[in-house]
């Protein structure tokens, strides 16, 4: 997400990656997928949140009958995750930029069915949200089970794109008088607010405040 | 993002809006814009940073291209963004959500060309992300207005939807023994580091530690 040209792209600290372990990565560190795919002559980005489990990604998101009716079947579908990690602020308005990290992947989705494999992905997908929490709550019934929908994401081909560090800026401008760096962001997770209906004697679980959770 | 089925949307405290007001102000508040599109038989999600004046969205995201040109003419395209603000932790799987603010608008991109229609729209975009910064900064010469691509995003139709508050359990779960409520999450500014370069005697700037910022 540079503010430059094609041309400029090789100069800067910005850099896209096919190795899997990266993408992996990045992918276990977001939290939110947008799920892109085409219908009745017309694009769809919808936000879902997901879990991994190798190279599939379980999809939950708004049931909207639209979504639902469109990715039952094998659909292919791009699902992007992008953190955002700081403003990098340059001298010039051009070489401004942001740190991030994302990754776009290219498969097919189709909604999963059958109890037993709906239930394991949901699982997966409670687990990347809170690590901790599946195992802590009553599981699902069979009709809420069958009132969920869960797409299964395979992804066929996907790259990841980064960048890091501080401004690049052109040589004649770094004796300017302007501040210059990063203004570093993170998706911070604050106190836990208790359920207004929550029982007195029920303490706030070890998994909530682990600094694992707070991205 | 609710983990419910079509059937419960209706019981739980979320809501759709067309409301222009409620539209923009999910606009203005949102940081990155998840872009799909579809060519050449696939769809494509990228992200990219935005402006908002009216009912257009200045685009200016990485430039592949791909995109450049694919969006160069005018072309149909989706554009969504979603904030989460935290993880809504019921009694049972079943009635977890997510507390989010998204907007999902369809319309019609296309490049914009013409040096000052384009510094005019990089502004926009600039005070978006950071409001104060352009001026403080040198402004770009007419090569890097021209090595640079701006995307106009007219919107023709929008909705909002937004989910807040406690989870809302089953009746007959609410006697259960396990922590209930909501993990709040919210875009953390941190302290700005600065350019390895940056002189000593440059201060920072007012409107980066203004509150404002801290999204």
């Amino acid at each position: 997400m540079s503010g430059t040209g094609r041309s400029q792209v090789q100069r800067l600290p910005e850099r896209g990656s096919q190795d899997p372990a990266v993408i992996k990565e990045v992918l276990d560190a977001a939290f939110v997928a947008h799920v892109g795919f085409h219908a009745q002559s017309q694009t769809f980005v919808i936000p879902m949140i997901y879990g991994r489990e190798d190279d599939i990604l379980y999809l939950h998101g708004a049931t909207s009958s639209r979504l639902l009716g469109t990715l039952t079947e094998r659909t292919d579908a791009c699902v992007t995750v992008t953190i955002i990690d700081g403003l990098v602020l340059a001298r010039s308005a051009f070489h401004h930029s942001v740190n991030y990290r994302s990754v776009v992947a290219f498969g097919t989705a189709r909604a999963l069915r059958g109890a037993a494999t709906k239930v394991r992905a949901m699982n997966v997908i409670s687990e990347h949200l809170l690590a901790g929490r599946w195992r802590d709550v009553r599981g699902p019934t069979r009709s809420e089970v069958d009132a969920t929908s869960v797409i299964e994401f395979t992804i066929t081909e996907a790259s990841a794109k980064i960048r890091t560090g501080p401004p690049v800026d052109a040589d004649e401008d770094y004796g300017r008088p302007t501040w210059a760096g990063v203004l570093p962001f993170r998706l911070q997770a604050d106190a836990p607010m208790p359920d207004p209906r929550l029982a007195a004697d029920i303490a706030i679980p070890e998994y909530l405040v682990s600094s694992k959770n707070a991205r």
